[in-house]
Protein backbone atom coordinates (compact mmCIF):
# COMPACT_ATOMS: atom_id res chain seq x y z
CA UNK A 1 0.00 0.00 0.00
CA UNK A 2 3.14 2.25 0.47
CA UNK A 3 4.21 1.87 -3.09
CA UNK A 4 0.54 2.97 -4.54
CA UNK A 5 0.47 5.97 -2.24
CA UNK A 6 3.72 7.12 -3.67
CA UNK A 7 2.71 5.83 -6.87
CA UNK A 8 -0.58 7.75 -6.49
CA UNK A 9 1.07 11.07 -5.41
CA UNK A 10 3.49 10.86 -8.02
CA UNK A 11 0.88 10.26 -11.12
CA UNK A 12 -2.38 11.13 -9.70
CA UNK A 13 -5.62 9.08 -10.28
CA UNK A 14 -5.98 8.99 -13.97
CA UNK A 15 -2.05 8.87 -14.92
CA UNK A 16 -1.78 6.09 -12.65
CA UNK A 17 -0.57 2.61 -14.11
CA UNK A 18 -0.21 -1.12 -12.86
CA UNK A 19 3.43 -0.28 -14.61
CA UNK A 20 3.87 2.66 -11.99
CA UNK A 21 2.55 0.89 -8.91
CA UNK A 22 5.04 -2.11 -9.61
CA UNK A 23 8.14 0.06 -9.69
CA UNK A 24 7.50 1.86 -6.83
CA UNK A 25 6.83 -1.72 -5.34
CA UNK A 26 9.91 -3.10 -6.62
CA UNK A 27 8.02 -5.88 -8.51
CA UNK A 28 6.64 -6.91 -12.13
CA UNK A 29 3.40 -5.89 -13.02
CA UNK A 30 2.15 -9.40 -12.75
CA UNK A 31 2.98 -9.42 -9.44
CA UNK A 32 0.79 -6.65 -9.03
CA UNK A 33 -2.11 -8.37 -11.37
CA UNK A 34 -1.65 -11.66 -9.32
CA UNK A 35 -3.40 -10.17 -6.26
CA UNK A 36 -5.21 -7.21 -7.85
CA UNK A 37 -7.28 -7.57 -11.36
CA UNK A 38 -7.71 -4.09 -12.36
CA UNK A 39 -6.40 -0.77 -11.03
CA UNK A 40 -9.48 0.08 -9.24
CA UNK A 41 -9.50 -3.00 -7.50
CA UNK A 42 -6.03 -2.00 -5.91
CA UNK A 43 -7.40 1.51 -5.53
CA UNK A 44 -10.04 0.21 -3.52
CA UNK A 45 -8.21 -1.53 -1.54
CA UNK A 46 -5.68 1.46 -1.05
CA UNK A 47 -8.82 3.82 0.15
CA UNK A 48 -9.71 0.61 2.51
CA UNK A 49 -6.12 1.24 3.90
CA UNK A 50 -6.25 4.63 4.17
CA UNK A 51 -9.62 4.64 6.33
CA UNK A 52 -7.30 2.28 9.00
CA UNK A 53 -4.86 4.63 9.11
CA UNK A 54 -7.55 7.38 10.10
CA UNK A 55 -9.23 4.63 12.48
CA UNK A 56 -5.72 4.20 14.35
CA UNK A 57 -5.46 8.03 14.75
CA UNK A 58 -9.13 8.20 16.05
CA UNK A 59 -8.38 5.43 18.19
CA UNK A 60 -4.63 7.42 19.73
CA UNK A 61 -6.97 10.72 20.62
CA UNK A 62 -5.79 11.04 24.36
CA UNK A 63 -8.20 12.91 25.39
CA UNK A 64 -11.90 11.80 26.43
CA UNK A 65 -13.75 15.78 26.45
CA UNK A 66 -16.06 15.46 23.86
CA UNK A 67 -15.23 19.21 22.69
CA UNK A 68 -10.96 18.45 22.60
CA UNK A 69 -11.92 15.02 20.45
CA UNK A 70 -14.13 16.79 18.48
CA UNK A 71 -11.26 19.33 18.08
CA UNK A 72 -8.73 16.64 17.40
CA UNK A 73 -10.98 14.93 14.68
CA UNK A 74 -11.26 17.92 12.50
CA UNK A 75 -7.28 18.84 12.90
CA UNK A 76 -7.12 15.42 11.44
CA UNK A 77 -9.12 15.83 8.82
CA UNK A 78 -7.94 19.66 7.86
CA UNK A 79 -4.89 20.86 9.04
CA UNK A 80 -2.78 17.19 9.02
CA UNK A 81 -3.31 17.34 4.99
CA UNK A 82 -1.52 20.55 4.17
CA UNK A 83 1.73 18.21 3.47
CA UNK A 84 -0.27 16.14 1.73
CA UNK A 85 -1.23 18.09 -1.71
CA UNK A 86 -0.45 15.67 -4.23
CA UNK A 87 -2.29 12.62 -2.09
CA UNK A 88 -5.32 15.18 -1.59
CA UNK A 89 -5.67 15.97 -5.55
CA UNK A 90 -5.54 12.07 -6.33
CA UNK A 91 -8.01 11.72 -4.04
CA UNK A 92 -10.27 14.75 -5.33
CA UNK A 93 -9.82 12.94 -8.71
CA UNK A 94 -11.11 9.28 -7.57
CA UNK A 95 -14.09 11.45 -6.75
CA UNK A 96 -14.81 13.12 -9.63
CA UNK A 97 -14.67 9.93 -11.24
CA UNK A 98 -16.68 8.28 -8.70
CA UNK A 99 -20.35 8.21 -11.24
CA UNK A 100 -17.91 6.22 -13.65
CA UNK A 101 -16.39 4.04 -11.89
CA UNK A 102 -18.82 1.98 -9.85
CA UNK A 103 -16.39 0.22 -6.93
CA UNK A 104 -14.46 3.49 -6.25
CA UNK A 105 -17.88 5.25 -5.39
CA UNK A 106 -18.63 2.34 -3.00
CA UNK A 107 -15.81 2.62 -1.34
CA UNK A 108 -15.48 6.74 -1.27
CA UNK A 109 -19.16 6.06 0.45
CA UNK A 110 -17.64 4.06 2.82
CA UNK A 111 -14.86 5.60 3.52
CA UNK A 112 -17.37 8.49 4.13
CA UNK A 113 -20.49 6.50 6.40
CA UNK A 114 -17.42 5.73 8.82
CA UNK A 115 -15.65 9.27 9.39
CA UNK A 116 -19.16 10.86 9.67
CA UNK A 117 -20.35 7.72 12.45
CA UNK A 118 -17.37 8.69 14.52
CA UNK A 119 -18.10 12.18 14.22
CA UNK A 120 -21.70 11.93 15.05
CA UNK A 121 -20.35 9.47 18.10
CA UNK A 122 -18.41 11.78 19.28
CA UNK A 123 -21.44 14.67 19.09
CA UNK A 124 -23.96 12.24 20.59
CA UNK A 125 -21.44 11.84 23.49
CA UNK A 126 -20.68 15.67 24.21
CA UNK A 127 -25.02 15.95 23.91
CA UNK A 128 -25.47 13.57 26.54
CA UNK A 129 -22.72 15.08 28.79
CA UNK A 130 -24.07 18.46 28.37
CA UNK A 131 -20.99 19.83 26.51
CA UNK A 132 -23.59 20.53 23.50
CA UNK A 133 -26.70 21.58 23.31
CA UNK A 134 -29.48 18.92 23.77
CA UNK A 135 -31.36 19.92 20.67
CA UNK A 136 -28.49 19.20 18.48
CA UNK A 137 -29.04 16.75 15.95
CA UNK A 138 -25.19 14.35 15.70
CA UNK A 139 -26.29 13.16 12.17
CA UNK A 140 -27.12 16.67 10.95
CA UNK A 141 -23.82 18.16 12.78
CA UNK A 142 -21.68 15.35 11.57
CA UNK A 143 -22.87 15.93 8.02
CA UNK A 144 -22.61 19.54 8.33
CA UNK A 145 -18.84 18.96 9.39
CA UNK A 146 -17.86 16.79 6.33
CA UNK A 147 -19.23 19.14 4.15
CA UNK A 148 -16.81 21.74 5.35
CA UNK A 149 -14.21 19.61 5.25
CA UNK A 150 -14.61 18.32 1.67
CA UNK A 151 -15.31 22.18 0.69
CA UNK A 152 -11.99 21.94 2.10
CA UNK A 153 -10.18 19.79 0.01
CA UNK A 154 -11.52 20.86 -3.26
CA UNK A 155 -10.87 24.11 -2.75
CA UNK A 156 -7.13 23.31 -1.70
CA UNK A 157 -6.67 21.21 -4.90
CA UNK A 158 -8.17 24.44 -7.22
CA UNK A 159 -5.75 26.79 -5.40
CA UNK A 160 -3.13 24.83 -4.59
CA UNK A 161 -2.76 27.10 -1.44
CA UNK A 162 -2.84 25.37 2.46
CA UNK A 163 -4.66 28.45 3.83
CA UNK A 164 -8.19 27.55 2.93
CA UNK A 165 -7.70 24.28 5.32
CA UNK A 166 -7.03 26.84 8.14
CA UNK A 167 -9.97 28.74 7.19
CA UNK A 168 -11.90 25.49 7.17
CA UNK A 169 -10.51 24.64 10.74
CA UNK A 170 -11.96 27.94 11.71
CA UNK A 171 -15.08 28.10 9.87
CA UNK A 172 -15.59 24.19 11.49
CA UNK A 173 -14.82 25.64 15.09
CA UNK A 174 -17.01 28.82 14.70
CA UNK A 175 -19.65 26.06 13.66
CA UNK A 176 -18.97 24.01 16.92
CA UNK A 177 -18.84 27.08 19.04
CA UNK A 178 -21.73 28.73 17.99
CA UNK A 179 -24.45 25.78 17.02
CA UNK A 180 -23.13 23.16 19.15
CA UNK A 181 -22.12 24.36 22.29
CA UNK A 182 -24.00 24.45 25.41
CA UNK B 1 -21.50 27.32 -25.36
CA UNK B 2 -25.24 25.18 -25.10
CA UNK B 3 -23.61 22.78 -27.29
CA UNK B 4 -20.90 22.80 -25.46
CA UNK B 5 -22.93 22.39 -22.26
CA UNK B 6 -24.88 19.77 -23.47
CA UNK B 7 -21.45 17.62 -24.70
CA UNK B 8 -19.74 18.26 -21.40
CA UNK B 9 -23.22 16.63 -19.53
CA UNK B 10 -23.83 13.45 -21.92
CA UNK B 11 -19.44 12.90 -21.93
CA UNK B 12 -18.10 14.36 -18.45
CA UNK B 13 -14.79 16.11 -18.90
CA UNK B 14 -12.82 13.21 -19.59
CA UNK B 15 -13.97 11.74 -22.35
CA UNK B 16 -15.21 14.80 -23.62
CA UNK B 17 -14.14 15.48 -27.77
CA UNK B 18 -14.01 18.53 -29.64
CA UNK B 19 -15.99 15.94 -32.57
CA UNK B 20 -18.68 15.25 -29.60
CA UNK B 21 -18.88 19.02 -29.39
CA UNK B 22 -18.85 19.64 -33.03
CA UNK B 23 -21.97 17.28 -33.33
CA UNK B 24 -23.83 18.67 -30.49
CA UNK B 25 -23.26 22.41 -32.63
CA UNK B 26 -24.21 20.42 -35.76
CA UNK B 27 -20.43 21.69 -37.60
CA UNK B 28 -17.92 20.19 -38.21
CA UNK B 29 -14.60 19.90 -35.93
CA UNK B 30 -12.46 22.21 -38.36
CA UNK B 31 -15.33 25.03 -37.25
CA UNK B 32 -15.00 24.60 -33.86
CA UNK B 33 -11.16 24.81 -34.24
CA UNK B 34 -11.41 27.58 -36.27
CA UNK B 35 -12.07 29.86 -32.98
CA UNK B 36 -10.28 27.06 -30.19
CA UNK B 37 -7.01 25.72 -30.59
CA UNK B 38 -7.90 22.77 -27.97
CA UNK B 39 -10.34 21.35 -25.68
CA UNK B 40 -9.07 23.17 -22.53
CA UNK B 41 -9.47 26.86 -24.24
CA UNK B 42 -13.00 25.63 -25.23
CA UNK B 43 -13.61 25.05 -21.57
CA UNK B 44 -11.92 27.86 -20.17
CA UNK B 45 -14.63 29.83 -22.32
CA UNK B 46 -17.47 27.67 -21.00
CA UNK B 47 -16.32 28.77 -17.87
CA UNK B 48 -16.43 31.83 -18.18
CA UNK B 49 -20.03 31.45 -19.74
CA UNK B 50 -21.01 29.86 -16.89
CA UNK B 51 -19.65 32.74 -14.84
CA UNK B 52 -21.97 35.69 -16.82
CA UNK B 53 -25.17 33.43 -16.27
CA UNK B 54 -24.52 33.20 -12.36
CA UNK B 55 -23.45 37.08 -12.13
CA UNK B 56 -26.91 37.44 -14.87
CA UNK B 57 -29.00 35.56 -11.88
CA UNK B 58 -27.40 37.71 -9.42
CA UNK B 59 -28.32 41.19 -11.40
CA UNK B 60 -31.68 39.44 -11.13
CA UNK B 61 -32.21 39.55 -7.53
CA UNK B 62 -34.92 41.63 -6.69
CA UNK B 63 -34.15 42.17 -2.86
CA UNK B 64 -31.84 44.52 -1.82
CA UNK B 65 -31.91 43.15 1.95
CA UNK B 66 -28.76 41.69 2.85
CA UNK B 67 -30.22 38.51 4.73
CA UNK B 68 -32.98 37.86 1.52
CA UNK B 69 -29.91 38.45 -0.84
CA UNK B 70 -27.90 36.14 0.88
CA UNK B 71 -30.16 33.90 0.95
CA UNK B 72 -31.43 33.85 -2.68
CA UNK B 73 -27.00 33.83 -3.79
CA UNK B 74 -26.78 30.44 -1.39
CA UNK B 75 -30.00 28.62 -3.01
CA UNK B 76 -28.80 29.50 -6.32
CA UNK B 77 -25.50 28.26 -5.82
CA UNK B 78 -26.55 24.95 -3.85
CA UNK B 79 -30.53 23.63 -4.10
CA UNK B 80 -30.52 25.08 -7.76
CA UNK B 81 -27.91 22.45 -8.65
CA UNK B 82 -29.88 19.69 -7.88
CA UNK B 83 -31.57 18.65 -11.44
CA UNK B 84 -28.43 19.51 -12.90
CA UNK B 85 -26.32 16.21 -11.31
CA UNK B 86 -23.99 16.08 -15.06
CA UNK B 87 -22.90 19.33 -15.00
CA UNK B 88 -21.93 19.43 -11.50
CA UNK B 89 -20.02 16.13 -11.99
CA UNK B 90 -17.96 17.56 -15.01
CA UNK B 91 -17.08 20.67 -13.18
CA UNK B 92 -15.62 18.48 -10.58
CA UNK B 93 -13.83 16.39 -13.08
CA UNK B 94 -12.04 19.71 -13.90
CA UNK B 95 -11.16 20.97 -10.63
CA UNK B 96 -9.89 17.73 -10.06
CA UNK B 97 -8.19 18.22 -13.19
CA UNK B 98 -6.87 21.69 -11.76
CA UNK B 99 -3.06 21.04 -10.63
CA UNK B 100 -2.72 19.61 -14.43
CA UNK B 101 -4.04 22.39 -16.60
CA UNK B 102 -3.10 25.87 -16.24
CA UNK B 103 -5.34 27.64 -18.23
CA UNK B 104 -8.48 25.58 -16.62
CA UNK B 105 -7.28 26.48 -12.89
CA UNK B 106 -6.78 30.03 -13.52
CA UNK B 107 -10.59 30.35 -14.81
CA UNK B 108 -11.46 27.98 -11.95
CA UNK B 109 -10.28 30.45 -9.74
CA UNK B 110 -11.07 33.28 -11.44
CA UNK B 111 -15.12 32.17 -11.04
CA UNK B 112 -14.48 31.39 -7.36
CA UNK B 113 -13.33 34.62 -6.66
CA UNK B 114 -15.82 36.51 -8.49
CA UNK B 115 -18.45 34.52 -6.81
CA UNK B 116 -16.49 35.18 -3.16
CA UNK B 117 -16.54 39.00 -3.92
CA UNK B 118 -20.29 38.54 -4.60
CA UNK B 119 -20.61 37.51 -1.10
CA UNK B 120 -18.47 39.49 0.48
CA UNK B 121 -20.13 42.49 -1.27
CA UNK B 122 -23.31 41.21 0.36
CA UNK B 123 -22.25 40.27 3.74
CA UNK B 124 -20.04 43.73 3.95
CA UNK B 125 -23.69 45.55 3.23
CA UNK B 126 -25.33 43.65 5.75
CA UNK B 127 -22.66 44.69 8.16
CA UNK B 128 -22.78 48.73 7.54
CA UNK B 129 -26.87 48.19 7.48
CA UNK B 130 -26.29 46.30 10.79
CA UNK B 131 -27.99 43.05 9.91
CA UNK B 132 -24.72 41.67 10.68
CA UNK B 133 -22.83 41.91 13.37
CA UNK B 134 -20.26 44.55 13.17
CA UNK B 135 -17.09 42.37 14.10
CA UNK B 136 -18.05 39.82 10.81
CA UNK B 137 -15.01 39.93 8.82
CA UNK B 138 -17.21 39.57 5.47
CA UNK B 139 -14.01 37.79 3.80
CA UNK B 140 -13.67 35.22 5.96
CA UNK B 141 -17.19 34.59 6.22
CA UNK B 142 -17.35 34.62 2.42
CA UNK B 143 -14.56 31.74 2.50
CA UNK B 144 -16.85 30.06 5.15
CA UNK B 145 -19.87 29.88 2.83
CA UNK B 146 -17.46 29.26 -0.31
CA UNK B 147 -16.04 26.19 1.64
CA UNK B 148 -20.00 24.91 2.26
CA UNK B 149 -20.95 24.93 -1.10
CA UNK B 150 -17.79 23.27 -2.46
CA UNK B 151 -18.24 20.54 0.08
CA UNK B 152 -21.77 19.72 -0.90
CA UNK B 153 -20.98 19.69 -4.62
CA UNK B 154 -18.07 17.29 -4.25
CA UNK B 155 -20.38 15.25 -1.73
CA UNK B 156 -23.02 15.57 -4.27
CA UNK B 157 -20.47 14.50 -6.72
CA UNK B 158 -19.63 10.91 -4.90
CA UNK B 159 -23.54 10.29 -3.50
CA UNK B 160 -25.91 11.09 -6.33
CA UNK B 161 -28.17 12.53 -3.60
CA UNK B 162 -28.94 16.08 -3.81
CA UNK B 163 -30.39 15.81 -0.50
CA UNK B 164 -26.64 16.77 0.67
CA UNK B 165 -27.25 19.94 -1.21
CA UNK B 166 -30.45 20.51 0.96
CA UNK B 167 -28.22 19.75 4.19
CA UNK B 168 -25.65 22.41 2.73
CA UNK B 169 -28.20 24.69 2.59
CA UNK B 170 -28.98 24.44 6.29
CA UNK B 171 -25.59 24.43 7.22
CA UNK B 172 -25.10 27.57 5.49
CA UNK B 173 -28.49 28.88 6.86
CA UNK B 174 -27.40 28.25 10.19
CA UNK B 175 -24.03 30.09 9.99
CA UNK B 176 -25.54 33.03 9.04
CA UNK B 177 -28.36 32.80 11.08
CA UNK B 178 -25.75 31.64 14.51
CA UNK B 179 -22.42 33.44 13.34
CA UNK B 180 -23.02 36.62 11.16
CA UNK B 181 -26.72 37.66 12.63
CA UNK B 182 -26.72 40.96 14.68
Amino acid sequence: MEATYRALREHGYADLTMRAIAEEYGKTTAAIHYHYDTKDDLLVEFLAYLLDKFLDHVRDIETDDPERRLGDLLDGLLIDREDDYDLVCALLEMRAQAPYHDAIREQLVRNDEYIRDVLRAVIADGVERGAFRDDVDPDAAASALITIVKGARTRFVVLADSSVLHVARDVAGAYVADVLEA
